[in-house]
């Protein structure tokens, strides 16, 4: 099947190169399906790739609602979805085990975990406090600054954004707990520790970041029996997904002082009605999923769509593949 | 002068080791000046000192206000003092030329430099806007959250918060230009400019961190002309002293749209009145002198006058030694 076209020819930006590898490579034609911008466009060509209609497609590029998604012809054998985070396209079933699906699982790392981190200094350094004083109180202000140099900082899932959560954090001094799958090793980290053996970490544990996938096993994972052996000065972080964290049971432990409070880029239920709890509660501070919003995730998805047309075309192993057994 | 004492003959505490070095040791006296708490002594214990009266001593460890400092007889060869920013001492004429005088420079960096960097991510990811938002609005907040990967970040002072600043940054894919006073490289800084040169950077920089010490060349480094030439998305951190930056042409620049917002643990006056603009212009988060609250620095001061102490007793330089002629 060497059917190189002649518009992929003399094509200098395919990253493939025949002459060295002797690899069958063709300019793969990918259907934008759903909302799609010119920038998307611009991605796939600037991978290698052409565009094209559904039927005529290797690959599509799917951006919209799980519920939008249309039926997708066997011809098409790559689907690239926008979003790190893939469990509701799993729950309506949409992910079928015809072809390779890919999420954006790590394209967004830079931005969220950088969200993730902001959101520990803030409760740490006191500045959810600060932020709802309008006079000068270093006495009120300055007994909510812990800081976190010298703590040891829980980071939960070791993903793209968990790893990067972790090189973020080695500068600080903290001691970093990383919780893994399966437990191995993540560069930066002091300690990583098996998914499975997660309930052994919590006595020394001073804060928590959230940064896995939102999966049956790990649904409530921060829930009252967690809540209950972290610290009166401890702050949880999620950019995860919201039920990873059972709201009662975070509202109940940061009301109690049983923990400092919490960052929460993400909620259960989302959106957060008005009036909620969680949006009074001292020490919270929420931002509405908005550790990667569209401004600046279009630029981090278009190099993850040119990177993985570059790979589909050479055959090589794409980047997020979303695991069936796994759930994400 | 070899009168090595009988008390510190076996002290297995004192860094100092006359067998190796040949060098005089004694156990110094050292005084404890104004506000001196149990830890402080012990502080000087561990460092391998005594704590005797003013009129024994060689050394003294003054901790209150400038205006209480009492005349100190010459036999004292050096005064520590508590902070890390003395402008005020020597404004009041209080540092003399006939000891050594240190400031405590350097000693709070871990702290006051992860103050700095939350202040700058605080604004960076929208979550000052955030934290006065009770309902879900991420359009509004969205649009607050730049992030500061790929940006470029100045920090001016590059002494032990500076410093620390930078390394506190070089995993955010940042580029950091450092100013100092000198244009010596900083570890981590990827452009080092010297004071004198430093109207040079300002249109190539996103952000501004001012960790610089408050003397008449600094006051209101900070003003119109350089808000000028920052960009709207800019953010300002002050974590220095209030005097570095312009306070009326911040709130104008703020307010006129020209940078986004600023981070304050410092502000000039302060202690910032209730009813000052400040407190309410939007995109401004202030903490009040907290970033090196007491129940924190306590530990700090105490490393760093063990750490003299001993140095003191050595014949070593110490450290944070007051440079008159810079007037830091």
């Amino acid at each position: 099947m060497h059917h190189r076209t002649a518009e992929s020819a003399g094509d200098g930006q395919s990253t493939a190169d025949t002459s060295e590898n002797e690899r069958t490579v063709r300019r793969p034609v990918v259907a934008l399906v759903g909302d799609a911008p010119d920038w998307l466009a611009e991605a796939v060509h600037a991978g290698g790739g052409t565009v094209g209609p559904i039927n005529e497609a290797d690959a599509a590029i799917y951006r919209g609602p799980t519920r939008s998604l249309p039926p997708l012809p066997d011809s098409v054998r790559w689907v690239q979805l926008t979003s790190a985070g893939i469990e509701a396209f799993l729950a309506a079933g949409a992910i079928d085990d015809k072809r390779i699906w890919t999420s954006a699982a790590g394209a967004y790392a830079d931005h969220v975990a950088e969200h993730a981190v902001a959101l520990l200094l803030t409760g740490a350094r006191g500045l959810v406090t600060a932020s709802h004083q309008h006079d000068w109180q270093p006495a009120t202000v300055g007994t909510h600054v812990g800081g976190i140099v010298g703590s040891t900082v829980a980071v939960v899932g070791a993903g793209g954004i968990g790893r990067r959560i972790v090189e973020l954090l080695v500068p600080y001094r903290v001691r970093i707990v990383a919780v893994t799958r399966r437990g191995h090793p993540v560069p930066g980290a002091d300690l990583a520790v098996p998914a499975a053996e997660i309930d052994r970490i919590w006595d020394d544990v001073d804060h928590v970041i959230v940064a896995a996938p939102a999966t049956a096993a790990t649904r409530h994972l921060i829930g009252a029996a967690v809540l209950a052996r972290l610290k009166p000065t401890s702050w949880i972080v999620n950019i995860a997904r919201g039920s990873l964290v059972d709201t009662d049971a975070l509202v109940d432990a940061i009301e109690g002082g049983r923990v400092a409070g919490a960052g929460l880029d993400v909620t259960e239920p989302e959106p957060l009605p008005a009036g909620h709890p969680l949006w009074t509660t001292p020490g919270v501070l929420i931002t509405p999923h908005v550790a990667n919003p569209p401004h600046l995730s279009r630029q981090d998805f278009a190099r993850r769509v040119s990177e993985n047309v570059a790979r589909f075309a050479a055959g090589d192993d794409l980047l997020g593949v979303i695991d069936l057994a796994a759930g994400y």
